[in-house]
């Protein structure tokens, strides 16, 4: 008998109904021959529910409650799933992050598990039952519940499959996979039927949104395969595993409107500057994400442009124009009309040309260059945000995504 | 720096608003010098909403998953209060029933409380916190989430008390204390300043509605007085306390509308009849209240009254027809249309001609008396349904209740 988790999100349990269908393909798969656990997220909108709630209290909550409320989602669904197994003629039982020996760092909110205590889960499998366990969320070394951020739920399910030595990672989620580009995007993108954890990752981080970053990296140090399929569809979905003979050149194309770029021009050529500017934005915990620095023309005089996202632009630029204000010349511009488009594939470090390939389609659509940004396996445009359906269609078509 | 438990019940929780007032009443009362242990139900209707949603999963439920839903309502209102008062710049900490050491018996559903390992909530009092405790769960020695019924926080706020010895149990609550009789009936009904736990008692399971009798019982068990207020006005409510010098010789009218009558005549005057007939009624967990026996005027033969409450009527009749086609000559009426009506009073014991002076008010009314049924400190008196509110006068103002 083989071992699996299966991870249902929020939309996939975001009523009864389709609560009642998840409980029938965990039982399926229970008649299929395998011992199931079930890793679920809260029902749909039950988390901004509870956040609206405690955000009525106060703007700023205490971390410790923050986290006691939201654990409340999970643990609704998981018992509801428990039931509706049960009530289709199965043993199942729900556990709490803490039942399940869920162990989190001491911090609160969007702390990280240490490691899965997993007597508990143990128990209940050799007992015959199916085990829903609450993602998202753990227990800390002083006894309280912990959250781990948003998407977490991926990670928990990862985890528990690491610790267990199930034989796959199942996310079950609202697409049918993951594909070569933003389906609502391009019509002709195409479902990948595999791809590496490395370039999972990249496509993650790049906004195609299918599975949380964290959950991605925590399967590749573990060597977890992960199939990404739809809750509600019949589908082989895609296998995140790791890289096997056949190398994809590029993968995918990933697609990010959610970037605002900050230039500053003419900061004086003295050490010392970036790590000033980019330590204060680090304070202020923005995350930046492209960061460019050339040459100006004048000398001893450089330009430097990074990208934020949009909600963390407006503090951004503040904290730039301050830092610009204490630098003799130096001017800052804003531009929030911008995004990113990027190809990824694991194949790209031993083919040479990707990055040409790929100017080269957006100068066929006369489409401007504002900053570029390369990486082992990844190669990302700043681009004028209108252009970006155009370029993501040139690009597919380029490297012949949408073809088998 | 004395110690005190509060409880505040559903509908003193019930919106973001109202939280917000409990937090500042519990402010005060730390600032007036109290360390203060609050215990909580679920916010209004919550626990109704969530038994509705696994209902349509399946009518009946599983034990243990019913109670890890439940518990979600507390966990819920525990961490927005303790919220509510760190926003109000105090210090404060929510417990579930597991982390506050709650340990209850192994089955589910109506359990009850075996202890409190109370070292966490002690640790938290020392650090200066308010400690927000989950009513009406606990954990079981399997580590699973109990709850201990209906009304349960009730108890829970009694059994904490009891453990951490705290001066005094404040029940907060919607009405502003006990009255001599329901004020929605006679609106001459009077605040007791003070009532015996016993009588109490009597009152609670005769339908007064203010408190848990299960919780008044272990109050009783434990000397601990309880204070009875209103949540959201000022006043002193009412104490509930051990019996002092001055007795009452009557301290309330109860009135119950949730009774259904059965009366079996003819039953063969044989041993082990009743036996029979109330064990079958036990075995279906039918509650019997009042029972009546009197001999018939036919030698050997008796007949037998009892009452249920309205929701077990249907179920009570029908075991009951069944085993008087076994009896010869045997036979069931059924009677939906009665009510209750009781005095109580802890000085009755010592106060000849209670009983008679009930019955002359319920006589000059016409009222006609269909079974009655006495105890140290009752009496109580089946009546038609549609006399109640007359029948409460008449006895309120027969025993002066409504002077001071």
């Amino acid at each position: 008998m083989t071992l699996i988790v299966q991870k249902y999100g929020g939309t996939s349990v975001g009523t009864i109904d389709k609560i009642k269908n998840v409980a029938k393909k965990i039982l399926a798969a229970q008649a299929a021959g395998q011992q199931v656990i079930a890793v679920v997220s809260a029902m749909g909108q039950s988390t901004d529910a509870l956040i609206a709630k405690i955000k009525k209290l106060s703007p700023v909550c205490d971390p410790r409650e923050y986290d006691a409320l939201l654990s409340v989602g999970e643990n609704e669904s998981a018992a509801l799933l428990a039931q509706a197994i049960i009530a289709q003629g199965g043993r199942a039982v729900s556990l709490t992050g803490w039942q399940a020996g869920i162990r989190t760092e001491d911090n609160h909110n969007k702390c990280k598990i240490i490691d899965v205590d997993a007597q508990r889960i143990k128990r209940e499998l050799r007992a015959g039952k199916i085990v829903i366990v609450t993602g998202f969320q753990g227990l800390n070394s002083r006894g309280d519940v912990t959250t781990i951020g948003r998407g977490g739920s991926d990670t928990s399910a990862v985890v528990i499959a690491a610790a267990l030595q199930a034989e796959v990672c199942e996310i079950y989620t609202d697409v049918d996979g993951v594909y070569t580009t933003d389906p609502r995007l391009l019509p002709e993108a195409r479902l990948l039927s595999a791809i590496s954890h490395e370039e999972m990752l990249e496509l993650a981080s790049l906004g195609a949104g299918v599975m949380h970053p964290r959950a991605v990296e925590c399967a590749k140090v573990n060597n977890m395969t992960i199939a990404v399929k739809h809750s509600h569809k019949a589908g082989k979905g895609t296998l995140i595993t790791m890289a096997g003979e056949k190398l994809n050149t590029v993968s995918g194309v990933a697609a990010d409107d959610d970037v605002a770029k900050i230039g500053l021009l003419h900061v004086p050529d003295v050490p010392g500057m970036a790590a000033e500017l980019f330590g204060a934005l680090a304070g202020a915990k923005i995350n930046v994400d492209v960061i460019v620095q050339s040459i100006h023309e004048e000398a001893r005089k450089n330009d430097i442009s990074f990208t934020v996202s949009n909600d963390d632009y407006a503090r951004a630029l503040e904290l730039t124009e301050a830092k610009a204000r204490g630098w003799d010349g130096c001017r800052v511009a804003g531009d929030t009309d911008v995004a990113k488009v990027s190809v990824v594939g694991i194949g790209m470090a031993s083919a040479p040309g990707v990055a040409a390939r790929m100017f080269a389609a957006l100068g066929r659509e006369k489409i401007n260059i504002q900053m570029i940004s390369t990486s082992e396996i990844k190669i990302s445009c700043i681009i004028e945000k209108k252009e970006l359906k155009r370029a993501v269609k040139s690009i597919h078509g380029e490297f012949g995504l949408d073809k088998c």
